[in-house]
């Protein structure tokens, strides 16, 4: 059995020091609270090690950063020969200019980039950039859709204004009459419209866009003179190299990345059109480690090593035979999946449960078995991860599957 | 003569693919366009190389990051071994729990820590935490002070809703009296005050908080159950390791930290007091790699490094350093200027300029003789400057006073 001892020492020294111990989407809390781990020792490939000395091939990849493999040597290289030179600095360094003529280079709708460190510095960027190229102050976003920390979005709202929310309007994804109807009622105010590329809240089961839905929107905002924002913070470089909404062949005016964009290493951008570049230069946003070198070298050879050995690809192909696998054991063991998102992204939901009792069982049975998954939050595929890890993967899904059962029926 | 081909080469480049060039703090614009460097080459201890192979004794010090010496030996030691470990994961490091400790231990008024990656992180994170322990909307600030960019404080307003700032309230710095009437016409809805320890504006002098002026905000927020704030995020750990308000002698209730907590690596940092604990774990707070393992190893060497060696000591005695000298030179040169804020964070300006030219000349000339100031934003000290270094800086300030008298009188 695998035991978490030295995890929950760890989280009782850190609930002394920092408020809630684990604050945010790391929380054990949102793991299997006493049967998941909290803190991790190290990491290589497909697989990381708890501080117990426990293994596990991962499926959350970070939360989506990890997607070349964690540790991985070019990009470890290219990281380290850049920090030798310089890393953060009084200005930025040739690898700055490297990095947006790349992302230029290979996402179709992109003319310029900039660069921050969160996934929600970018989102907010873009929010401002649609607002002041279009004089105009709402931006519609999707009810509960995640965008990060800023005011505008964040999920719980304890310590944000009114005003601070005042210009978001909300609808539910793929609901094309709904958002039609907003943009009606607002046309002379909508600067513009935030959406992921699909729809992959935690504790939803993932969504795809609709027939005609993202068409919809794009076409909405050209007739508007809108501004449409695509968050790929999270999906970003496992659906498409140029954008994950090149998957479904609609074309966004600024895109947002992260996540994967530096396999680990601190970044984010915004790519965007030509029509917005003047806006885009008028926003103000600066940071002190925005032009930092280290992180620029790991994405340029990220972005290398991506399109060098088709990781998407890899990704697809690993993805869908995991999906394969886990539906046919579904099927074996009697139990109604969900299983949603990309197979790139994926997500499983036991269907119809009340609570995330099951999922919990599930998690914790591939724990013991050295695989981890999230309960309620999506997943990630790396394209570090291999047949053989799958097939390890299925043997330890196999028995969650049948510990279900067994426990829940 | 130094010459920047190759830098203004790649602003070119950069100006095709990045909207402004070089957006923000670092823009050519802001320094002596055409006769300073746009791109760094690479760094070490206090001296860094423009992509030209132009060396530069640094007083900018990236802004303030680098306050042991680029590329500090102990410091990038602890980094990539914690690198080699993991960095970016699904959960936090042994680190993550020892730097909450560590800063917990240092910082007198702190009681509990929480991790960001930009400045504009925490000071946002504070005033929501204020906010919601208070129940009220209006955070006070000093009129054009910075706190980074978030909507309530960004210098430039492109972008931004009236009712993202509809909740903050500014008075003018070191106006007790303004300060106090802002508190008594608000006082039933006032969150908090948000200040840095002295005021550190670009484009203007610096300036110290004057007699009884921090301890009337202590009080007023006691008096009125409000939340005191300081950014110091620029200041930190250049003026006192326990946060730069000990050297005044005034306790805060949240002290935001980043820049120089981790020489260069990102990451930033609220502390606070423990009646803030609860409101503090109920503020959602969180980001991709807020957790990483590399910046919080950085920042305990760092920290370790600094008390070892008493950092702050020696920048403080070669700040002096530097100070007497210019000082005596302008004298020599019978320059009038102002020579303001604490010695290891200066600033200096040409008394009466209307305008930046004699500061742009003295620069220019100082960029030539291979010492890199700011014209008008105020500079940094680091520990890795030698009495050897401020002798061969005040040659070169020597003769950029000189071309001054000799240019403009």
């Amino acid at each position: 059995m695998a035991k978490f001892d030295k995890s929950y020492h760890l989280f009782d020294r850190a609930s002394k020091v920092i408020p809630g111990g684990i604050p945010g989407h790391q929380s054990p809390m949102l793991l299997v609270f006493g049967a998941s781990p909290c803190f991790i020792e190290r990491a290589e490939g497909a697989r990381f090690w708890d501080v117990d000395g426990n293994e596990y091939i991962d499926y959350m990849c970070a939360y989506g950063p990890m997607v070349l493999g964690y540790n991985h040597p070019k990009v470890e290289a290219a990281a380290r020969a850049q920090g030798k030179k310089t890393d953060t600095g009084n200005l930025p360094t040739e690898r700055y200019v490297e990095l947006a003529e790349r992302l230029v280079g290979i996402v179709p709708i992109a003319d310029w980039a900039i660069f921050g460190k969160n996934g929600s510095d970018v989102t907010t960027y873009a929010c401002r950039v649609a607002r002041y190229q279009t004089g105009r102050n709402k931006i519609i976003m999707i009810d509960g859709c995640y965008h990060g920390i800023g005011a505008w979005c964040t999920p719980i709202s304890a310590g944000i204004t009114a005003g601070e929310t005042a210009d978001m309007l909300t609808f539910n994804y793929n609901d094309i009459e709904q958002f039609k109807r907003i943009v009606a009622e607002n046309k002379d105010d909508v600067a513009g419209v935030i959406l992921t590329p699909f729809r992959h809240e935690a504790l939803h089961d993932s969504e795809m866009p609709a027939p005609g839905f993202l068409e919809t929107v794009r076409k909405t905002c050209d007739d508007i003179g809108g501004v449409f924002i695509v968050d790929d913070v999270r999906a970003g470089f496992r659906m498409h190299m140029g954008g994950s909404l090149e998957k479904f062949g609609v074309k966004p005016d600024l895109i947002c990345f992260s996540k994967a964009l530096g396999n680990g290493h601190p970044i984010s951008a915004c790519v965007g059109k030509e029509s917005l570049r003047s806006a885009a230069s008028q926003v103000f946003f600066t940071g002190s480690f925005f032009t930092s070198g280290v992180p620029m070298a790991a994405a340029l050879a990220t972005l290398d090593e991506m399109e060098a050995t088709g990781a998407i690809e890899i990704m697809y192909k690993n993805g869908e035979m995991l999906k394969d696998g886990m539906l046919d054991q579904a099927d074996t063991y009697g139990q109604q999946v969900n299983y949603t998102g990309p197979e790139t992204i994926p997500f499983m939901t036991f269907a119809g449960e009340d609570g995330w009792d099951k999922a919990k069982v599930f998690c914790e049975e591939c724990y013991q078995r050295g695989v981890f998954f999230h309960p309620f939050h999506n997943w990630f595929i790396s394209s570090a991860h291999t047949e053989e890890d799958i097939k390890k993967t299925l043997d330890a899904t196999d028995a969650a599957f049948k510990r279900v059962k067994e426990k829940m029926g």
